[in-house]
């Protein structure tokens, strides 16, 4: 199943994808009034029996997607986490080594832009790279999650956009700066259910830029695993449903590049991840998009 | 003015401290649910007149206390804004640089605690550390927030113990993972509004364990001012009303000391800050806090 947020006029509600329209579960199920409410509760297992034989009552070509989790409580972003980005940032001259534990960092929802809408690229910036993620959404919460115990905490999988302010992200050693900007965070289009994704440890993923591939690799590069990833940021935070961990973005990005490619107003930023689907968004310049 | 948040029962209320009492602001203003909702109304600025005649119902000694801000949407906090701290920091053999930029990282709201409620030492490390803080707390939102417009955008001030999980904050460079534990955010016990601060930028700071001093210092001593704080910030982010910046420590953590220091189970930790009062929390193992 695929499961989304969206506004209808200035409602905003969430639903499922059944063939090319929407089923409106936000006013189907008000006792749920977020995608992540419904994520949490046990109604979330039951899902298959709530939505079927419900009819769509939006075109999908219509839906004015918001963010997959409009307002998630954390956003954890794992850091250099697929092999072949961590082997291009120490070719670039980096000094980094495979650390034994996870590194992390917070992104905060108000970065956020969904699918379709536009990236801002910050007046203060030309230096606007990409990084194409799979997005991992937490559905039941809780804290100290076993590796083993991991996976049933996933609620579903997305694609989230990392998009990186890179002269800013490096003003000090803490990369939050360049990772919060308004207009940096495409998520979406949907969440994908565990039953429909294959296997999350092997799932193609594609960055392009106006067409023309700049990362292709596989989520099997990724250095800390889905459920490790889980076990640690449990151990630190209470997880709630509609937390999203970032699993970090491969190689390709446009500041290893000899000269930099950086993204600019007119661009369009497409992430494709096998079995999810593509999250596209236009760049437009911070004068112009505010 | 002293405003704080506080529960009546399991009802979650805020209100103003009047002599040794609660004024109930919550039930008073139905239309501001919360603080934050309070300083970033138009209101705010009427505070004295709304409050004026009031009379409070609560005993301020049997006030339940929570965090100033339960939810801020963003916590930010600066990394070694103190010249003193920056100091022990390089003696103590880090190497580190006055970057030209202030460094930040973010913190989330769900770490926090209420003035007297225990700070949870986590099962997985024995390096815990204090760092008193003064904290900004937001009042009118904005972005591109000029440093001569900043201090309009302060509703007050308050204290935060960005407690830290020393060996954690260690794992990789991002060091978010060691300021994000579950019961390690102290933020109280309310804010001080600016008429009744004095000069912000001239405010002593002391931080005790079980009673005896571990930091001595004052606000004159910080490399990033809060104007040049909230103007960074906000050219990153859209600050919105109970933003909370948590301006760094001074020195005397307990890393540095030789051998180093870290709190247990039965340890007292207060924050004082001049103008505002005192921050206290008992410290527990989780074993026994949760």
């Amino acid at each position: 199943m695929k499961l989304l947020s969206f506004l209808d006029g200035n409602r905003e509600s969430w639903g499922a994808v059944v063939e090319n329209g929407v089923v409106d579960l936000g006013r189907a199920l008000p006792q749920y009034p977020t995608l992540a409410d419904f994520l949490g509760s046990d109604d979330y297992a039951k899902r298959e029996a709530i939505v079927g034989g419900q009819k769509p009552t939006l075109a999908l070509s219509d839906v004015k997607y918001l963010p997959v989790i409009p307002r998630p409580e954390k956003i954890v972003c794992a850091v250099r986490n697929y092999l072949d980005h961590h082997n291009e940032a120490v070719a670039f001259g980096m000094k980094r080594e495979i650390t034994e534990f996870p590194p992390i960092f917070l992104r905060v929802w108000r970065s956020q832009v969904a699918h379709n809408a536009p990236v801002i690229r910050p007046k203060v910036s030309d230096n606007f790279d990409w990084e194409g993620e799979l997005a991992v959404v937490i559905g039941k919460g809780g804290r100290h999650i076993s590796q083993a115990d991991a996976w049933s905490h996933v609620a579903g999988y997305s694609i989230y956009n990392d998009v990186s302010v890179r002269d800013w992200q490096r003003h000090a050693q803490q990369i939050a700066s360049g990772k919060n900007f308004v207009g940096t965070g495409p998520f979406g289009p949907w969440l994908v259910t565990p039953d429909e994704i294959g296997d999350p440890t092997k799932l193609k993923l594609e960055t392009r830029v106006n067409g023309a591939t700049v990362q292709s690799s596989d989520t099997s590069m990724l250095i800390f695993s889905i459920p490790r990833l889980i076990e640690y940021c449990s151990t630190i935070f209470d997880l709630v449903p509609g937390d999203v961990i970032a699993t970090g973005t491969p190689a390709g990005v446009g500041f290893t590049r000899k000269p930099p490619i950086f993204l600019k107003a007119g661009d369009v930023v497409e992430v494709e991840i096998e079995n999810i689907g593509v999250l596209r968004n236009p760049v437009v310049d911070e004068a112009q998009g505010r």
